[in-house]
């Protein structure tokens, strides 16, 4: 059966229907399919925005249909949706998993024939065109004057005894994290939730880092802008060091550095990411970093090896131990990393799109991590 | 018959479960009450963080439990939560109206009797307590030095033909917004999307304000940070002018200030809001400000004239058409505007607790709107 696809929620929180409408509205609106057309159901205010993007074909106005429709009484947006769905003899649709409850149970309550997707409606997702490319490729761009902040600040900083001093100030994670989002906001990009984490702190993937940035110790960066203006994401991580490491640090980096080297030289159509995966695995364990849960926390290599980024900062393809085919014009992070308590935690990631023999990376800034 | 309510949400796109839980989880998480109890289901990471904040009666370790329970076949969160409810014999449950369609199609399909609440869940979220006062303080002080902000760059600028000059560049909407976001973030709290909108554009409450800063003309600057700690909103407005102000304009500002001051002086315990918006109406009516649709647009005061404000930016209570009676404890802004194409728009808002006998504000900056 033919179902039409209905869409709710806002461009911020629901990336299906900034995807199909391609313009970043704050406030939740319905967008779906009638006979073959793309079309959404807005306020005045949204109207000119929605019809000028042209990327659907009827854009209906809901100030002007609430009150036709409603003869007299002022119908919400999903009493309109009911009448422009009924006018056009629709019976079936579809929703995604994150539809909310209330218009579902409205929706069925008219007489639909609703059903809930567990898969996503626009599998297409997966495949990036060369202007999704270039965004999530700008997006990364922006991502890099990050590292590049830290590591001029890191340059300008002073080592004083157990601490790090930058312009008369102890230098922490908090300061870090607000000057690579300063320098995100400034080129148009949210780069919310920054993690910069030093030592045992990045051992935890979770933790975004708090307080005092360490001498010698390790500094996982991992930034994640999004483009204000088109939804984007760019994902990259870089770890660094003030002063001078151990020679445990810098073997574990250097381990690092080679998997994802490793990883990025299988990539291509056709390969299988848990084939990648576990070769990234395999190397860390012949190299001697085993992966254990050992007093309650985990120890190595505990995180995928990458995702999917596009709208979402993580999207459904994956280089993981779960079977997944990758397809040219997948866009997927590579990012392995190795943790252990004492030594620290570090991680190196890239964007790359998947291509026919190989892989083309979307993101670009050096390896060095040592700043004396 | 009594239900058992279940929330399904991550703590930025759904502030019931931040309300429930008073921890910032950033990936969408069960919380949910049992017998009296207050509960979440969560991995390892957010564990120790649930259970510290103390806020819940019992967290259970999704990691254990989905072997525990999958014997075997490793259950999803989803899997888990029908165990818990199960075990302890619950059959019926409630559920927000944004409560994810899938969720609801898997609890229904395990034989729970769901029901779609269309009401809030947690009504007592109108009534706020000291703590969260103080917390939509403390973000109306972040808000309050972005307007310095604003202020101290146009005294700074210089006033050249039919431009202003900011540090050798064209003062734009864009460069003050990111000061202003520049300095929400350097305190904690996000400022994301701030109205920065001159002359004409400020007419159009959906722009946030784009391209160059004119001499002479009205600039709406509305601030909204979210404290990043414990998820709460500042809501102020401001409008400021660099040069001299035609006497439309004066006469403009100052009749808003005026509506402010008449509005905020009928806020008390008891009132209908709505009496308080018509009150507003009929002043501006009488001082020769009217409100119309012309040449496709609205000019005049188009927008109710408050709204709730604490974990969501815009709350039930409100004072508009729509009759609401406020109560001690609502935390709400007082917002009155006018707009007309060719003078300019111009919005005073603060926000304020009401009190038995009045109301507190909860904000505070001054009013003197130009600079020379």
């Amino acid at each position: 059966m033919k179902r039409e696809i209905v869409l709710r929620g806002s461009c911020q929180t629901n990336s299906d229907i900034f995807y199909f409408t391609g313009v970043a509205v704050p406030d939740p609106f319905y967008a779906f399919t009638l006979r073959g057309k793309k079309c959404a159901l807005v306020g005045a205010l949204e109207l000119g925005r929605l019809r000028n993007a042209g990327r659907l074909d009827e854009v209906f106005d809901l100030s002007l249909l609430s009150e036709k429709f409603g003869k007299g009484i002022r119908l919400d947006d999903t009493g309109v949706l009911i009448h422009l769905l009924k006018k056009s003899k629709i019976k079936a649709i579809v929703v995604s998993a994150d539809f909310p409850a209330l218009q579902l149970e409205k929706l069925r309550g008219a007489g639909f024939d609703v059903a809930v997707s567990e898969k996503p409606l626009f599998p297409e997702r997966d495949i990036k065109d060369n202007f999704e490319m270039r965004e999530i490729a700008k997006a990364n761009a922006i991502a890099s004057l990050g590292f590049e902040r830290i590591e001029n600040i890191l340059r300008e900083s002073k080592i004083s005894g157990r601490k790090i001093i930058w312009h008369d100030n102890i230098l922490t994670s908090e300061i870090l994290r607000y000057e690579v989002e300063k320098t995100s906001l400034s080129k148009g990009a949210d780069a919310l939730y920054t993690i910069v984490a030093g030592g045992n702190q990045a051992c935890n993937p979770h933790e975004v880092g708090h307080g005092a940035i360490l001498p010698n110790s390790l500094i996982v960066a991992d930034i994640f802008p999004r483009l204000r203006s088109t939804g984007y994401f760019g994902d990259m991580t870089r770890t660094f060091l003030k002063g001078e490491p151990t020679s445990a640090q810098s073997s574990l980096v250097e381990t690092v550095i080679k998997a994802q080297k490793l990883a990025l030289s299988k990539v291509k159509d056709g390969v299988d990411g848990s084939v990648i995966h576990n070769a990234v695995d395999d190397f860390f364990a012949k190299n001697g970093y085993f992966t254990e849960f050992k007093k309650g926390a985990w120890g190595g290599f505990f995180h995928s090896t990458g995702h999917g980024v596009g709208l979402d900062i993580h999207e459904k393809v994956s280089i993981s131990p779960r079977k997944c085919i990758l397809k040219t014009g997948n866009v997927i992070t590579v990012e392995p990393g190795l943790y252990y308590r004492g030594i620290g935690g570090c991680r190196i990631e890239d964007t790359v799109a998947v291509e026919k023999n190989g892989m083309r990376k979307l993101s670009k800034y050096h390896y060095n991590w040592v700043i004396k």
